[in-house]
This record gives structure tokens, C-alpha cells and sequence, in this order.
């Protein structure tokens, strides 16, 4: 069973009554378990009975729903809870496509996903949307997806390789699978009344579903209010106990996101477990997990896991990732809990706290046992649109890098993206650099970052200089990963090495390269929009530790790297990016120079 | 502003992000008063800004929001609490218009109501549908309407005056004050499977709607099991904390209603306050408020000082009639808590467990004020269709309703309707009466009852007999309110005195009136429909208090004597029921002989 062919339940009630009361058989019935009730916070000694992927019966006693052809299974004394929903997240963060992404998931209970596909939106547009949101319906369990609200998400500051309009959001909203508009990112615009962010949020609120949120900012005054009032109905920002119970106050919910390198729900979970606020907004999610981080730690079960270790009642948190998230989205009746008529998506598992994962069924399907998929994840035939997108007019040289220094002088001072560790802001930073035949050098903490353009062929190169990284020899490194608007983000000690890098991947349509001594060290190839493999997570994983590796053999000492590097362009965040338009002063969103003097 | 003309929260964005940001003035503000945050359950000294009807900003300090044309209201520290809402009522048991009932309520506090107008429906169909849907739309606060699913109540054992189709459930979907399909009570169709109810039921949830529930019955095994996986969202016919408790692990709403004659909050709440399960399936409703309580106690403010009386944490009540109610139904981003973008309905009160209505807003209005309606309640114009329904064939004669013996009996033994004081249910009892002039004769504590056609002037009248009034000497009482198809009933002692009866409501057009020794002795007029007056609640009551006076008066001494007499022909309550068809055994839902031998 599948989304797309899922019996609705008005479709399925004459099958889900006759087995309730005992008319025709189940399809499965699960016995000997006791079921975590999330509308009522209890555990029951109670029974299952699943027909037409939903549940028929949940109560004391589903003998009467067996048939010669009803599949038993023994709950032999486990909890039986709801599978888990992620609130927010990007497949795209992954390196991996909607399929694989479920068949990494699923193993770990995750078995509703409500998926944002802003990375793809910026390079393909709403056609690209479409093609996440038809594999979504194909898989096992149920991934919706949101409408990216923001591409561009600045506007004059870059381009993308295409821009979603209030148009495109209002067709997307009657496609089967949308749930919702994705993270408005776009807060300053929400706060002065952009018509063109407004005109979204009225498509989504118009079609009856839900304004996802996003406001990055500390400030809580009258702009904060602005932003709720403007309809954004959550918020997986904020980052402190405040943040929260300010949200959760003005109605929002209050999605606390614990990443591959976002740990928001320790520092937040606290409105609840010593404010003692209501638990009913408090939502968990992911936002962004690494291919590595579901291989290696899990997915929901790991935040699940991690709210409980924070001290955390294990059924209030269990809320927080199942009807909570079901009733935000609407979809109460739809999935989130072990009663009649939803989806029926639950987990067995031995411990509610340890949260061993042991089986999962899905849309009334066992779909993993023991941490291993049981069912294939259906691959859309993903067409050469979406398969070509390094669209660069010809192979580069050294010299694209050049970095043309003042006529006769023999130093400059520049302006430098200053890399923080372990945050997302940068810094600029200044520094003097020598100038050689009229070219800049990077010397010293300095290297070279290029945004190489690559949707629309223009042979754009923007050049400017980056510290932080720490690589030392003739290295560069390359990524079609390029938040926001996903061109390539080149960085690298040699200017040969760095053609080398960006030539490499315009070859093999996209992905993730590194260079040293004119040799690759490490590739992932992203064929899909240059952002997503269509390999298991298992291998994504295994290929970008290499990579990850190769960083560090180059010389690079910094957390995360990689994510620092994919993160250059994002012309949204403080305090200087880079973009195919210039380098970008974002304390004032405009463009400056890269020549101090 | 009513739901009519209040602009939906996208329209209004723009102009709600502008107050909050401290652009534009708001309309309204409330200062220093203590806001109750239903979301997190919290009680803050907060303000309040409001433009469009609708919350635009709430927070700590709203002293940006106000310009030289904003109206300031100082709360002088009293509480602000949302408006209450009414998650399941019948506007005509208070034998009120809609526009009427809302002045009644809106002064205890009620901005919200979700309203099944189930009794017009058996007279006029979806025509008396609409009219009440039209007359709530004009209120200055938030009435919704639930599509009526039963009529008839129960098919082949009564004639209604119009009945409901799936189509037409299907069409009243599409009209802008319909939240949902109303109480589904043929709980043993959609047990069994009945097509009509399953179609009702899927063209409701495939318009995103909610579908009413209504499961009047003690077992909670597989039959319950079964109607609560056909789709029903809610109960309000628990009695006991365990109906309370069936009804939330089931994932559905637990209504528990304070009426005129239901006392269910008490003997269910204890499940919250004592068993301390969460409380937010909890929901507090009304179902049937005659106009004398509505007058004298109260409507939603009632049931909620009574719900806290039974314990409950006052702000836990409070979100059973507000957050709880609006999420229930999916207006959660719309009505029942104080947030942005929500319709501005709130309540000044000086005391959270006494709750004085000392001031209401409601769509951004102040509608009442200690007590008092400051604003008006909007009439339709009722059509003729809608006031000319007591259609008979002929004024009746005391012939009418002769009871003829068998041949040369001298008497007889006759099944006799038994009234039981304080309970919905009849018993089936048996009587020997005389018979003279070959006409059966009620005589000790047995009268005369008539169902009396009144829709298509047939001229048809099904004569019984009925114990438990205790009515003496010569007298008649009739009603047009007559559950479920609204013929009229008719009870007496005396033959002429029934014609007399029979006759006036013919010529009035419908209504209650009692006759004695030829002498109407009291009368409430119901020309809308023949159960509604257009009359002020006031009125009404005093009108209803005289006409039980008259009861008392012929010798009644019955507990809410007029409800009875209004149940008699509800054939769907056991044991024994009379109808146009005849009399009806409820306990094998077929029609009975009057004579048993």
C-alpha cells in the first residue's frame, strides 16, 4: 500500500466496519501487546485490527475480526505505539532520493514525513517538485510534501535556476500529496507585507492547509507578532526555552529540531518539562539529517530518544512526534494514532525509553523487521531534466579563477568570508593579500571560493576569498550542493585544481569532488538536480565519509566542513556570502565589493 | 461584523501584520487585563490588538497598535478569555430563531456555535436548512451549522415532513456556514453498513469536514467499536466516565453536555479530573437548552462554572469549550483561543470559577455588555414556506380520535405508553380499559394521546394511549414540537377538549397549547415551522413558564412534563412510541397493535 493507492477512508469504512464488528476478517490483527494510546496518554493491554491499510478495530479484545486468512501477529508483551511522524525535513539534506530516504527511515519507525523540497525547487522549479512529490506517493509509507514558499530566497541577491510563484503555489495545492506551504523563509518580507509572500500564504490558507514556518531571528517583538499574524502556523527556529513558549503563546507550534547538526530540542524542550506549559504545540523534527546520521544514529527514534533522555514523560514526548504532528497538519483523522479509520502506521518495540525498533507496519504493511526493510521503495524514472542540470557553457581554466588585483598594486585588502565553527553565521573579515602578475593570491588562514554558475549556462564566475577551512597544498573542492540556489560552490588552495573540481562535476551532472595534487580524492555523485544520489544511504554515506575524509587529509580541521561549504551561498543568513551576482553583505542585503582598497 | 462580511484571515493579513508591526492602529485594544493562553494554559498580563475582526496582535505591550481612532478598552485587571464555544446544540430546542438564540447567549458569554438544525430539517428539508444557515451567517458571532444527516430519524416507522439525501448532504457542503455533517444517530445503520448513512458520512469527510456522532447506547463492544470505525467524530450521548473514556481512545471527541434536562458533565468529567487523562478530546456542549435556562442560567457560562464545580481545573475547563472545540471541528487557526489571526471573540470576566460576563467581544465587537445585547441580532425574513406548516386536511372533531373496541367487547386490554418521570426511554405498559359506546376508554392514570398529521394533509391520525401525566378533569395539550418528524402531538383526558387543541395550533400555524374545559388555559406560538418563535428568549420563557403552569394546573406533577410530551413520538428510543404510522414497538423497531386482545 502506497499513498497513491491507499483507500481513503470514507472509501475503506464499509470494509473497516464489517471487521470491527465482525463480519468479514481482518487483513492483520495484532495481539499479545500493549498499545500507547496518544489521545488519552495510556498504555492498554489492547488489540488491532488492520484492513484496507487503516485500522478496523483497537480495543481489549480483536478475536472476533480473525479469519482463516487473517495474518496474527504476536506482540509478545511489546508497546505498541504509532509509527512516527517528522514534522519538517528535507530529503534533499540526505543526499538521497525520496525513495531511499524512506528506505532509510522507515527501519527506524519514521512512517509519516512531512518533506519541504526547497533544494530541488531552486534548481528545477515546480516541475521538480512534482517529480519529489509523485515518488513520495510511491513509497510504502506516508511522505507528504510542503510547497517551497522562497525560491528565490533573496531576491536580487542571486539567481536561481528557477523561482516558485504564487502561481505555482496555488496549482501545487491541489495535487494529492501537498499538505501545506513550506518554511516561509522569507520573514523580513512576511513582516513588511511583500505581496508576493502574502499571496502564497493566502493560496495555502485559501486551499485549507497549513503555513509552514520559519523565523530565524532572536527578535520577539512587534516583527515576531508581525510574523504570526501574517499566518505562518509553526516555527522549527527557534533555538532557546524563550523561542518556544513564545511561539506555542501566540498559537504556533513549537517544532524543536534535532539534525545532523541542529540540537534545538535539549535547549526548548524545557517549556514543557519545567515550565510545565502544555504539551499539545510541541512538535519534534529533524529538518536536515545526513545520510550518515540515518545510517549511523537513526531518524525520529533518535530525537524521540534524545526528548526522553531530556527528561522528557516518554508519552508526552511520544505526542510530540505523532498526534501533535498529525492534528498541526490537519490530518488527526488521517494518521498520528493507534485508532479506527487512520492509517495504520505503528511500531513494536520493547522499551519506551531505549526505543528499540523491532517491527514497523505501515499503511498496514510490515514494512521492517529487526532494522531492515521488508518492502522495496519504488525509484521514479527520474527524466534527463532532471538528471542534466550542470548547465555550464564549457569547461573552465585557472585563469576563470583569477582574481584581478588593482593595476600596479602589490597588495589589496580584501574582504573575507570568515567560517565559524559549529555556527551558520559567517564573519567579514578583512585581510591584505599580496598581488602577483595582477593577480590576488590567498595566503596564509585565506583561500579561494568561486560560485560557479551552472543553471542557465551564463559562464559565470563569481571569485572571492574564504577562511577558515584550514586545507594547505594544491587542493580545491567542489559541491553542486550550493544552499540556496544550488550552483557550485568551489573552494581550493589551486586554481588548477579548482577547474579541475568544477570540470569534474559538470561531467557527471552534479555531486561532490575533491581535488589535491591534481588528482580526485573523493567524489559523491549527486545526479539528481546535482543534489541527490539515487544510491542507498548505506553508500551516500559511505562515499561522503570518504569525502569527509579527503577534507580532512587536505587539511581541514573544521566541524561539519562540508556543511560550511554548502552553506557559503546562503545569501540569507549573516554575515557575508557569496552568490552568482557578487559577494553579498547580508547584515545589508546588498552587494559589495571584494576589494577593500 | 458578522460571518457574512468578516474578511478570512488572508484577506485580512496584510492589514493584521501592519497593526502588529506597529504601522497601522488597530480598531480595538484591550489593556491591562489578564489574557488566558488556552494553547500553552497559561494566564499572562498580556494586551490585546484587534482589526478586521480578528486578533492581530497579542502580547505583553500593545501600545504600538494604538492610534488616535483606536477604541482602548481597560480591563482593569480582569481576566480576557476566549468566547466560549458550543460544540453541539439544536437552536430549535430553545423554540428560538437563530438570531434569537444568539441575543439569549451571546450576552453569557457564547461566540460560538456549532448548531444541527435536525428539527426543521424533518419539517422542510434542506430548504429549512438553508434558512437557518442564512439567518446565522447575519449574527454578529460565529454560528456554525451542521448538516442534519437523519431524516427521518428512522426510516419506514415515520412519515417527515422532508427528508435528507446524500446528495443533498453533498450540497450543503459547498455552503459557507457548514462545518460538518450533524449527530449521526442511525447508529445501527452505520454498524450494519447502511449505504445512505456511509454515503452521508464519506461526502461529509471528502469535504473535509466533521462528522457529528450520536451513539446512544450502553454497549461498548464490537458495535461501538464498529460505528466509531464508519467515521463519526464525536459523542455527546455518555453518560458515564466510561462512555467518556470509550469515546477518547477512540480518537474521538467526548462531548459532554449540561442541557436543560441532560446532567452528563459530572458523572463523565472524571475522567479528566480523577482517571487524569488528557483532556484534549474533552469537549463541553449544551445539545438542548429550553429558553427559561438560557434566560435564567446561563447557556456555555453555565456548563463551564458547573464543570469546574465538578472539580475541573478552571483552565482546563476553559479549553474544553474553546481551543479543544475549535481544533475538534479544524477551525483551530480560526475561533477559540486568543492568538493572531483568530476571529476576535473574548470575554471579560473579574473571576475565573464564578465567570461574570462583564463584557463580550465577538468578531472584533463588543456585543454585550453586563448582561446586555449592544449590538443587534439580524432577523431573516422568513418565507411563507417556512410559516405555514401545520398543513392539515380539515379542523378535527372530537370523532377524530375515537378508539374503536372490538365488537360487543366490554373492555379491553390495551398497550399503554408509559412516561417515565426524569428518563428519555417509555415503558411498554398494559392496561384493561373499558369500552362503551364501542369506543375504548382511558380512564385511572391512562389518557389519550394522537399523533396528528400534519405535513400533507392527509388527514391522518394514529390514536393511542398513554400513562404518567397524571392530567384530570376535561383537557387537551398539543405541540407541533413533536421529535423526530414534527407532526403534532396531542395528550388528553377528553375528546373535544384534543379537536380544540388540534384545531388552534392548525389555525396559529403550529406551537404548545393547553386546553381545559373548553378554555385554552395557555399557549407559546411557533409560527416558524411550527417550532420556533420569532420572539425575544424572554418572552418565550415566560410564554413556556405559563404553559407549565397550565400542566401543573390539569393535574401534571411529571419532572419536565413538556419535554415528554414533545419525546413521545421519537421512535427511535425505546419501548414504546407513537408515530404517523402507528404504534411503534422501539424494541424490535416495528409498528405494534393498540389492542392486545
Amino acid at each position: 500500500m502506497t499513498p497513491e493507492t491507499l483507500p481513503s477512508w470514507p472509501d475503506a469504512a464499509a470494509t473497516l466496519i464489517a471487521v470491527a464488528a465482525g463480519r468479514a476478517p481482518a487483513q492483520t490483527v495484532v495481539r499479545g501487546g500493549k498499545v500507547v494510546n496518544v489521545h488519552t496518554r495510556e498504555v492498554l493491554t489492547w488489540e488491532v485490527a488492520i484492513a484496507e491499510g487503516r485500522f478496523a478495530y483497537v480495543g481489549p479484545d480483536a478475536s472476533h475480526c480473525i479469519g482463516p486468512e487473517t495474518e496474527v501477529i504476536y506482540a509478545a508483551g511489546r508497546y505498541v505505539i504509532p509509527g512516527l511522524c517528522d514534522a519538517h525535513m528535507h530529503v534533499e539534506s540526505g543526499m538521497l532520493t525520496p525513495a531511499e530516504f524512506c528506505a532509510a527511515v522507515i527501519p527506524h519507525g519514521t512512517t509519516a514525513m512531512f518533506t519541504d523540497p526547497h533544494e530541488i525547487a531552486n534548481v528545477l522549479g515546480l516541475p521538480g517538485v512534482r517529480l519529489m512529490h509523485d515518488e513520495a506517493r510511491m513509497q510504502p509509507c506516508s511522505m507528504f510534501v510542503q510547497m517551497p514558499s522562497c525560491a528565490p530566497s533573496a531576491p536580487g541577491l542571486e539567481t536561481t535556476g528557477s523561482e516558485i510563484t504564487p502561481d505555482d503555489v496555488a496549482e501545487a495545492m491541489s495535487w494529492p500529496g501537498i499538505v501545506g506551504l513550506g518554511e516561509m523563509m522569507n520573514f523580513p518580507g512576511v513582516v513588511n507585507g511583500d505581496a508576493k509572500m502574502l499571496a502564497e500564504m493566502a493560496a495555502t490558507a485559501r486551499a485549507g492547509k497549513t503555513i509552514g514556518g520559519h523565523y530565524a531571528s532572536p527578535d520577539l517583538g512587534p516583527a515576531f507578532h508581525a510574523y504570526a499574524a501574517g499566518g505562518p502556523a509553526d516555527d522549527h527556529e527557534g533555538t532557546c526555552e524563550d523561542d518556544a513558549v513564545a511561539r506555542m503563546r501566540q498559537g504556533m507550534a513549537s517544532m524543536m529540531r534535532l539534525g545532523s547538526a541542529w540540537y534545538d530540542v535539549e535547549s526548548q524542550i524545557t517549556a514543557i518539562t519545567e515550565r510545565g506549559l502544555d504539551s499539545r504545540r510541541a512538535i519534534l523534527c529533524t529538518d536536515d539529517c545526513m545520510a550518515g546520521t540515518l545510517v549511523n544514529d537513526g531518524h525520529m527514534n533518535r530525537v524521540l530518544r534524545h526528548a526522553i533522555a531530556c527528561g522528557c514523560d516518554p508519552l508526552v514526548a511520544l505526542q510530540m512526534c505523532t498526534i501533535n504532528t498529525a492534528t498541526h497538519f490537519g490530518l488527526e483523522r488521517e494518521l498520528g494514532s493507534i485508532a479506527p479509520g487512520r492509517r495504520a502506521d505503528l511500531i513494536l518495540t520493547s522499551d519506551l525509553t531505549e526505543l528499540p525498533i523491532e517491527r514497523v507496519i505501515a499503511l498496514g504493511r510490515t514494512v521492517a523487521i529487526g532494522g531492515k526493510m521488508t518492502v522495496p521503495c519504488p525509484h521514479l524514472d527520474w527524466p534527463n531534466s532532471a538528471r542534466d542540470t550542470v548547465n555550464m557553457a564549457r569547461d573552465l581554466t585557472a585563469g576563470d579563477f583569477d582574481i584581478a588585483g588593482p593595476d600596479g598594486a602589490n597588495e589589496v585588502t580584501a574582504r573575507v568570508i570568515g567560517v565559524v565553527e559549529n555556527q551558520a553565521p559567517t564573519r567579514a573579515l578583512t585581510r591584505t593579500l599580496p598581488v602577483r602578475d595582477g593577480r590576488v593570491e590567498a595566503t596564509g588562514d585565506t583561500c579561494q571560493i568561486a560560485l560557479v554558475e551552472r543553471h542557465r549556462a551564463t559562464g559565470g564566475v563569481t571569485n572571492a576569498l574564504v577562511s577558515g577551512f584550514g586545507y594547505t597544498g594544491r587542493m580545491a573542492m567542489a559541491s553542486t550542493v550550493a544552499h540556496d540556489s544550488h550552483h557550485m560552490i568551489v573552494v581550493g588552495t589551486c586554481r588548477e585544481n579548482m577547474a579541475l573540481a568544477a570540470n569534474r562535476l559538470r561531467a557527471v551532472g552534479g555531486g561532490v569532488t575533491l581535488f589535491s595534487d591534481d588528482t580526485e580524492r573523493a567524489m559523491v555523485e549527486l545526479p539528481i538536480a546535482g543534489l541527490m544520489s539515487d544510491s542507498p544511504a548505506v553508500d551516500v554515506a559511505a562515499r561522503a565519509d570518504a569525502l569527509m575524509q579527503a577534507m580532512r587529509d587536505a587539511g581541514c580541521t573544521l566541524n561539519n566542513a562540508y556543511m560550511q561549504h554548502s552553506l557559503l551561498a546562503l545569501v540569507v543568513i549573516p554575515d557575508l556570502r557569496i552568490s552568482d551576482l557578487g559577494l553579498v553583505d547580508v547584515t545589508k542585503f546588498e552587494l559589495t565589493d571584494l576589494i577593500e582598497t
